[in-house]
């Protein structure tokens, strides 16, 4: 009977969201975390670096965690580790190059003497406590992923990771097919589940699509070409260093992010670079165009990234000149659209021929379409199944899919974040809601910045903010110092000096109207002086700046 | 020979850029000025409202513009025609529709009794000035639009304004390709020309295409139906309305623009409305859901709109339930998707059955695809083309098309705003720029914020402000009030006591370091104190506020 205890699944990020990872997985006593992703704000969460999951949780009950298990090595499934760690100190499992990329991360952090790795192989059985995992190797845009059964006295628990089905990977190294089949005939209770790409049919083409489009590409180039894309995708830099070997040309590589990722590659052997074909970037001037490969960052457009530098000709070394051929090998995530499209108009003002999106084929997600998602499904056919890995129109629409393939709607959970799913051979329900969330990280500062510093900034960003600053004689109630005006992003000063005038002559005629004496609270001599400036600017301006009145008693 | 003066082509909006359309064309001692645009500001242009021609050429040489023309009723076509008639009142020629809808945009404005309008149809023959102009029917999103030949002594000037070739218009109102076809038989010399969608292959889908998308939502759905599109898309509308009466629906129109596009639209006649189809809102309630249909504007997903306050549950009267179906019939602006997708998140939360862009094809575009621009050419075979509504990358690519239909790369040419292009007989060649650009309007104001309110609200939006008041009796050169902080979207205040401490002593201490006398200059203490708290606040949380030291002296 102990046996049978029910399982607990907890998303602390990663449902109803495209990032910051991370599911607990609760059986009896012990907790198994799976990833321990960030996640990177959208336009509204201004002025914020980073977001990683509230592990509140967690930490109320860290003696029973008995480990992270990261399923790969992308920055939404490992890159809140150090912030995590801090607060948790477990043990750590994934693959080599998952925690090349983990032990890189928390170097930067000086902490990782803090972690305790646990090297294993895709396709390996192991326990962390009473979690007795397989590891199932899966095609992703990143080596060395997997999925993973957890097998309890309950159930087994599926999560298939990030996935696709590539049937012609880059480093020939198969999704396991067979183990899928075989974990599905054993009988799987519930299944966590990738669903990105729902809204996508068919088949992701494989990544040597993107090869031989690059083949195209550098047969037709005269000049340089530069490649961006993302930093990680260690298959796609295999493909560039092999095309470019193929065409006689060397590869510098622009972006710290993606030559450290190199190097972790190289290092640990999941990247094989002839010494001939590298170069170092203060090389590329000595010579001629076309034998010159970039590979670079900033296919998001990310303001300080290389390839924006480039595209605005800020970068130190890289040129773009008439001729040159540029390669954004990535899909805008939603929200970063415009930044794209502004470099590639810089490029295109360059003189270069750029190759993106719309145009041709040269990226392939990483994650699978309708028709994976469906193959998964029917590999494992699960009793229950929870889509993590995509907002909530993924799961809709996820939902519609199970059901196809014959899995009733009322068995596909659309968890929350905090949300407790207790799943058993007696079913699975929601049970109950633990605190959870997101942290935002902005500088060094860990949760410091909420919704009110928030709500100021967004405040402050429409229609900036308006100082009244005066001195008041507590005695006389007399002003001895000011009205001075201070405004920032407000409005064009040297044309409103009317206005200011105006404001000036509002607050001596609140506070005179107010008759401060030793029994006048300074909370109401702000708040009238507040009010009467903020009527007269919108009045005049139709905008509501930030008013903050400094009233000092002197 | 005096009939033979160069003609010069001044875009002073609508070139790298889609949006604020404006071209002035010069002849002799005469301009006319076609389209009088505004553009929505992007992410970047923190708390602007919209952005319009600078239009400082038209007002200095006021006496020589004739008019303008209105190639059709968009707000990217005649949006800035409130603030350009403020500064130069010149009459206005445009069609039945367009008139109606920038007259309703002038009454908004107060400023109807300004404006002398010229109706003209689609296919006349008139003059403004010097400029013999013949207007030309094309299809596009909104009834009622022209291409233009403008002709000159000097030559024929052809504006294909914003077009398609849709072969089933709803109207039935078909491009004139007779006429196309004999104006470029008669030897065009320069074509301003549409290339928004030349990143599209083939041809934009006829409108009809999304009335059948359409049926097939209606014939499944039993709850209600909300279609999201465009205010202005008077075709869609008919649409709807026709199909809802074919399922005996009725028809409740929900935003304020779109009510008033409607009314405008049925008084002309080009919209034809069953009475007995359309409810008033305040009906929805008294109706079964399976007769109820919605047709609302927020496909952009903007924040305060109609739809997305629906999504939200934030409307007075339309909820959305379980059941309901909600068609997203258009296509995100670059910058808007994740607006866009937030709300699809939203209604698919409510229990709502959502269908948009990458699930089913329920919009087509208002710009011709590839085959259509090329068409254009060939009909027109002009000798020189300025690509205008589209961005950098749309114009490069735009080149490339025009190669392939055998125009010169050198005759197309790619101008940026107040590029001047002189062209006759004798050529084409850049000569001249003159004052152009963007003006914003915030509020009521216009033009009262520039790059450094904009720089000021973007520091503001990244890290907040810190405000440091302090009181400094001149003569003994003691501080005699403060130092106070007052800190807005920097840090969460009650957690950070400390560093506020802090920052109190380092201003201490920086101005008795400084030992103020009656010699000292305020600006020396202000800026070091901005020095030592900027330096103190970085050290501690790695965020640079703005810092506003304010000294007074008392």
């Amino acid at each position: 009977m102990e046996d049978k205890q029910p399982i607990r699944i907890i998303p602390l990020g990663g449902v109803n969201e495209i990032g910051k990872n991370m599911t607990a997985v609760e059986y009896a006593d012990s907790i198994l975390v799976i990833d321990c992703g960030l996640m990177f704000p959208d336009d509204e969460i201004l002025g914020v670096d980073i977001v990683i999951p509230d592990v509140t949780y967690l930490v109320e009950k860290v003696d029973k965690v008995v480990g992270i298990i990261l399923t790969h090595g992308h920055e939404d499934h490992i890159g809140a580790l150090p912030y995590v760690l801090r607060q948790i100190n477990v043990p750590i499992w994934g693959t080599r190059l998952t925690l090349g990329f983990a032990r890189a991360k928390l170097d930067e952090h000086n902490l990782t003497d803090l972690a305790e790795f646990h090297q294993i192989e895709p396709g390996e059985h192991f326990e962390i406590g009473p979690f007795a995992i397989e590891t199932i190797r899966v095609s992703h845009s990143i080596p060395d992923g997997f999925a993973m059964a957890i097998r309890l006295p309950s159930g087994i628990i599926f999560h298939t990771g990030d996935f696709k089905f590539d049937q012609t990977p880059i480093d020939g190294r198969l999704t396991d097919f067979a183990a899928l089949a075989r974990i599905g005939a054993e009988g799987v209770l519930l299944m966590l589940t990738d669903c990105t790409n729902v809204e996508k049919p068919g088949h992701v083409p494989s990544e040597r699509l993107v090869g031989k489009m690059f083949r195209q590409v550098f047969a037709e180039a005269s000049g340089k070409i530069i490649v961006a894309m993302f930093a990680s995708n260690i298959h796609r830099m295999q493909q560039v260093f092999d095309i470019a070997a193929e065409f006689g040309r060397k590869v510098a590589t622009v972006g710290r992010s993606m030559a450290e990722n190199m190097v972790i590659a190289e290092d640990l052997g999941y990247l094989k670079v002839p010494p001939e074909v590298k170069i170092r970037v203060e090389e590329i001037p000595e010579l001629p165009a076309s034998q010159v490969v970039v590979m670079t960052t900033g296919s998001q457009g990310e303001p300080l990234s290389a390839l924006t530098r480039i595209a605005m000709d800020d970068h130190p070394i890289v040129r773009v000149e008439h001729g040159d051929m540029v390669i954004i090998s990535a899909t805008p995530i939603p929200g970063n659209e415009d930044l794209v499209m502004r470099t590639i108009n810089h490029l295109f003002k360059r003189g270069a021929k750029v190759i993106y999106d719309p145009i041709a084929p040269v990226h392939v997600s990483g994650h699978g379409n309708r028709e994976e998602l469906k193959l998964m499904l029917n590999f494992i056919r699960p009793r229950y199944v929870v889509p993590v890995h995509g907002e909530y129109r993924h799961v809709a629409k996820y939902v519609e899919l199970a059901e196809e393939v014959g899995i009733p709607t009322e068995n596909v959970f659309a968890l929350e974040v905090g949300d407790v799913l207790e799943v058993g051979p007696f079913g699975a329900q929601k049970v109950a809601k633990v605190p959870a969330g997101d942290v935002f990280v902005d500088g060094i500062g860990v949760g410091d910045v909420g919704d009110v510093v928030l709500r100021d900034r967004r405040h402050l960003a429409q229609d900036g903010i308006f100082i009244v600053v005066v001195g008041i004689d507590r005695n006389s109630g007399e002003i001895v110092a000011g009205p001075d005006i201070i405004s920032r992003g407000f409005i064009y000063l040297e044309e409103a000096e009317d206005l200011m005038q105006e404001a000036r002559q509002t607050v001596v005629e609140t506070i005179e109207h107010l008759a401060v004496d030793a029994a006048t609270e300074w909370a109401t001599v702000q708040s009238d002086v507040r009010s009467a400036v903020a009527k007269l600017l919108y009045n005049r301006t139709r905008r509501r700046p930030m008013i903050v009145p400094v009233i000092m008693e002197v």
